[in-house]
């Protein structure tokens, strides 16, 4: 009777989703282009990186769902800045590294096509987002018992090495991390719901309320999301920044009132400040920083009134500094934001209330087999890709 | 040297607007139906109340605006269900009495054509909404000093007797309690500023965030204003209940995804609450009652869930029994509002940034000369009015 | 490989805890007064109630502690108002109903002295502080995966039927749920913590912070620990309140610089209130009602000022009325608390830094085999006991 | 009728206290060493400091208290940190410079001695504490009348240039900045009261709740009376730290409890942070640093946990470096106070309740004319003072 798992120290996830029983299966193997695997719609393919800054196609064994756990014909997954960091530059700060061929992909939804034992609240045929970062939910685990959940430190976090990605066909996954899609919500928006939910939990985390003016740094996906999910929250004016007039004319098809500010690389912060507030008309309450640049995070903190604040959503280099006095004298606060925690729900929410629209976000869709083009085309500026798809 | 007037322990207000200036002023006087005054577009004629239950037009005296006052030409006053209930009532709790002549009106937008000396921030010609309470703002007052002015023992809240109202042509008014509207808020809308403004408040104290489940309790006025809000603030999916069907149409018309309940007056709390709770398809997080009706409230109670709220907005009776075991057992808050502070700014800019659209619920429409037919429509609930506006 | 319990519907604790595997066992049966089995040291004896309002002795089948499993020599245990009230009325509101016999007790600490497979946290020897609701813990639960385990609809609080308690002297409990008791915390001490955790949950609810000037309503045990826990988050000043002297002269010796108002019974709420104003000498921001009783909370919401708050902690009729226009218009809210959750590592840092101290509320202690004699004393209103403890 | 002062773009507090009315007025003079004025308990006299980094007694002439104001006799004053780098450095920050003689001083508590027309709620002989910064207080000032007052652009700080301290025999204040003492508080305690105002509006902003595990970074006069707020308000475990043993030594003698940990200049903030751990033998949620200097809040960073936050009291260099990386994948906010907003009468209110000692603080007290004096030993770390008090 194994009631109590609250009393094993580390997390089953990390042996159940060990990527060596995936790497050291013999029907582990990497596909080079044009292997005619990858015209067979059964076989489970999957995109991975390694440590040689290499991306691929891989084929894995395709394992029953365990108890508890649910098979799922993985319909769309988007290509994240970090999919292309871990790609190109094989870590994100000092503790993710890529030691070895690790599956891509945590932004993604599918269908239900096997339940394991146990398993009740699925059907085959659901459709459903997949929540990508399995935390060890034990009774013990401080922050898996207070709700804050992505501070677990056993987390199995899909992609994030060792673990391979949802980036495949098919995907194994604890029934209760998934999330069901309403019929309005179609696969592509489902995936979309992933960086939907990290820009949810900065807005959460830095106590967006209706009405607050505020500017959001950056105009790449996050910044993107975080525009749709500040405007659902009424806040106004927006003001959105990026060095790319490009990128400010797609946030305006997005949000037609958003005002836009073009960043020039030479001008100094307090500049940049004085276009943002001139931009807005009104005192800002709160700069969103979706670059995790210093400058944009200075611009930021010049931008804000007395007792403003910058939520850091996103990431950046291990050392940046901050103008400690002007913060000090204006009691400007800064915060940050790693992954997400309980947002899935309200993310399907959003956007089956039809208050968020993901479907713009989404300017590029590759089939499975290409998936190592999406790459490509995710990794190369001059694109103008927002959100690359993988859809199968 | 006037430094510290934080040392008078009531506020000046008080004496500026004391209502006999104007009912023992030689020129004061009530005016007929038809008197030939009422064609004259340059008289100061207002609509008041008394303690016969007699609503009426009268003539008040021109003063010129004092240090720090402007002198507003009000252009739309909305009726608000409080200045029916003192007509026809004579008060509001135990504290608010018509005692004589009281002139209506607090929601009232407008233009300036006066200043009073020392009054640096207007023009003539500037287009205001006009904030009708003005709190003392001593240091000395602990609500006025800590921002939660709406508490402030020594208000004048124009048209809470005994302080005439702003249903009037001419108002003179302390120039740092009115707020410009922009080009794109009309008069109109700047009128509605005022209920809004109530709903904001609400909204703000109750925490409603960003894809929050909510239920509206009432959709008149009140309630209408507060869908508009908790839809600018991204509540979802949000239910609005009411006893007519008439009012729930007009709510999906302002927010067509809204789900409407039609209260039957026969059922129970429970089994209104159980429709609330099928509309809405998944757990509510707060009730917003805009009724103030005991059995409204206690459908409220029963549809949220564990660790729910139900928030008051809006008046009723001093009595109210509630189910307290079952509140005590789901730890279900109950919270309410009193009038707003701080929230003018706040609804100009949802407005003028199209977060929130105004126009609709203006209903009625008549000229300053027929106000007191404006009125007898506004108490009419056969005429399905929802804001009823005096126009000049 | 049973990773995804997340999966299951209903706890497996409900399984796990079945009273019926007690009750049906061939071992169990109640002890007649005098049984000699009450003087067998090494029997696992317990206290229950059952549906015929009786208190007694009975034997227990002592399990080996199953997979995740810790075996406590339970070592103190105080009596509820909850206990006796079980045992003389035979339910607590609607849902929980005693309808065969139940063990008593949720309020232990005691030693670990046996472990089950899987258990690495805890060794023989260890000191704990049990925690006796025990959630279900499944990321499919809400209330679990947010952090508010006290609204799992699937916990298991021992002693609220059916569940047995704790006052018993072999009891087998998850690992995950006891927690340590640093050596100069008492098992005593240790045992009220539990009531201390329902204050603390309702103070970090109410959101008391330094300073606060609050009242507490009834000097019982959850009135006294209310007003160990108000002391020591520095609220000031504190008011008091009961119907009887003695037990505001022992919150005196508690807390010596606590004002204290005896109730009149026949004082109306609001001569009350004017009581406990002038007690305070300042305005109050918090009534903190440990009564449930309609009067209580009255007084307490004419007790606080503008935009107070009455926090009711305990439990009380399923029905009240309470001065709703009262409240409307000054902002009074009304919340209430359900157990608690994430409050024992707290609570036993307060006591173990030395800002709590409980000793003082244990008045009587009585040896396992007099458990029913215990019941009686603290059943008995002309004893004063305040905590009355059943130690082993 | 000067009602509306809210219109006057600017404070007339700005009028009132301008310098030049002292510096320009016949009876200004500076005091020679041993000057009789000295002796003569009935003259104005001051201690300021002037560009040319001297501090010395002056003459002041002594104006009737206008309209609302009163004249205290100044009776205790403590110097601040901000005291002596004015002096020596002539600045803080690029805003606050030292241009001509200013009058040092804004810890003050003393006794009514005069009344100003109007002035109610004080009478002669009444003894108060002075609240040195008075803000415009104007219904046009966004800070002043969302109650967030610290932040007016328009304040008068008394002692901040060019505005003459609270270091004086005789100051006249506007009416409502004072502060009623009681009977048991003493002037010497009222005059900490500023300090403490300064703490605990961090603690407030910073959320310090009961049972919250902090460290304390420095164990300066701000640093201690931090450490006794955090006491009061149920921290624990306290952790402090300091780079002098014979502060924590003082720092034991205030709170016995406290856990101190000695910082070695050479060591890494990764190295202390995992002493104040390890003295803390818990996880800590709060790290208040009091000394504004880059290694001590890195150390503060490394110290938390994930969602844990570094809040700043005082002040420091313009520019600062931080672990973003560390910040961002641990969820770890920056926080910062600037002065504070009514908090006055809550300092007072726990003194007065014995929740906080002030008296042990204040190791160095001296007469007026030896402010010099205490200046120069409030300078001079190697006296070991803490609190260095001028007292008359």
């Amino acid at each position: 009777m194994p009631v109590a798992v609250t009393s094993i120290e580390s997390s089953k996830y990390e042996t159940q989703y060990d990527p060596t029983k995936v790497l050291k299966h013999p029907e582990f193997r990497v596909l080079k282009e044009g292997d005619p695997e990858l015209e067979d719609e059964q076989a489970n393919v999957a995109c991975a990186y390694n440590p040689a800054h290499e991306v691929h196609m891989i084929h894995k064994p395709l394992f029953k769902p365990g108890p508890g756990e649910v098979t799922v014909h993985v319909r769309a997954t988007g290509i994240c800045g970090s999919d292309v960091h871990f790609w190109k530059h094989g870590h994100i700060g000092p503790t993710m590294i890529v030691t070895d061929e690790c599956g891509a992909g945590h932004e993604s939804a599918g269908e239900v096509i096997a339940l394991g034992d146990g398993v009740t609240q699925w059907k085959v045929g659901d459709r459903v987002a997949i929540e990508a970062g399995v935390p060890c939910g034990l009774a013990s685990c401080d922050p898996c018992r207070t709700g804050r959940y992505n501070a677990c430190p056993a987390v199995v976090f899909f992609s994030t090495p060792p673990y391979h990605g949802t980036l495949t066909r098919f995907h194994n996954h604890p029934a209760a991390w998934l999330h069901k899609l309403p019929d309005n919500v179609s696969f592509e928006e489902g995936s979309v719901c992933e960086p939907l939910a990290v820009a949810l939990a900065g807005l959460e985390r830095a106590n967006v309320r209706l009405g607050d003016p505020v500017v959001i740094c950056g105009a790449g996906p996050i910044g993107l999301v975080t525009l749709l999910a500040a405007h659902a929250a009424g806040c106004t004016p927006i003001v959105i920044t990026d060095l790319f007039e490009s990128r400010l004319d797609f946030a305006k098809k997005l949000i037609p009132t958003v005002k836009t500010v073009v960043i020039d690389r030479a001008a100094s912060p307090t500049d940049v400040a004085a276009k943002i507030k001139e931009a807005a008309g009104t005192e800002l309450k709160l700069a969103l920083d979706c670059t995790g640049v210093e400058s944009s995070i200075r611009a930021g903190i010049f931008s804000v009134g007395f007792g403003g604040k910058v939520f850091v959503i996103g990431v950046g280099p291990s050392e940046q500094s901050y103008p400690f006095g002007y913060c000090s004298a204006n009691e400007i606060d800064l915060q940050f934001q790693y992954r997400y925690a309980n947002q899935y729900p309200k993310a399907i929410r959003l956007v089956a209330g039809g208050l968020i629209n993901l479907k713009p976000l989404v300017t590029h869709r590759f089939p499975l087999r290409d998936a190592v083009k999406a790459f490509h085309v995710a990794a190369d500026p001059t694109q103008g890709a927002i959100k690359v798809q993988i859809q199968d």
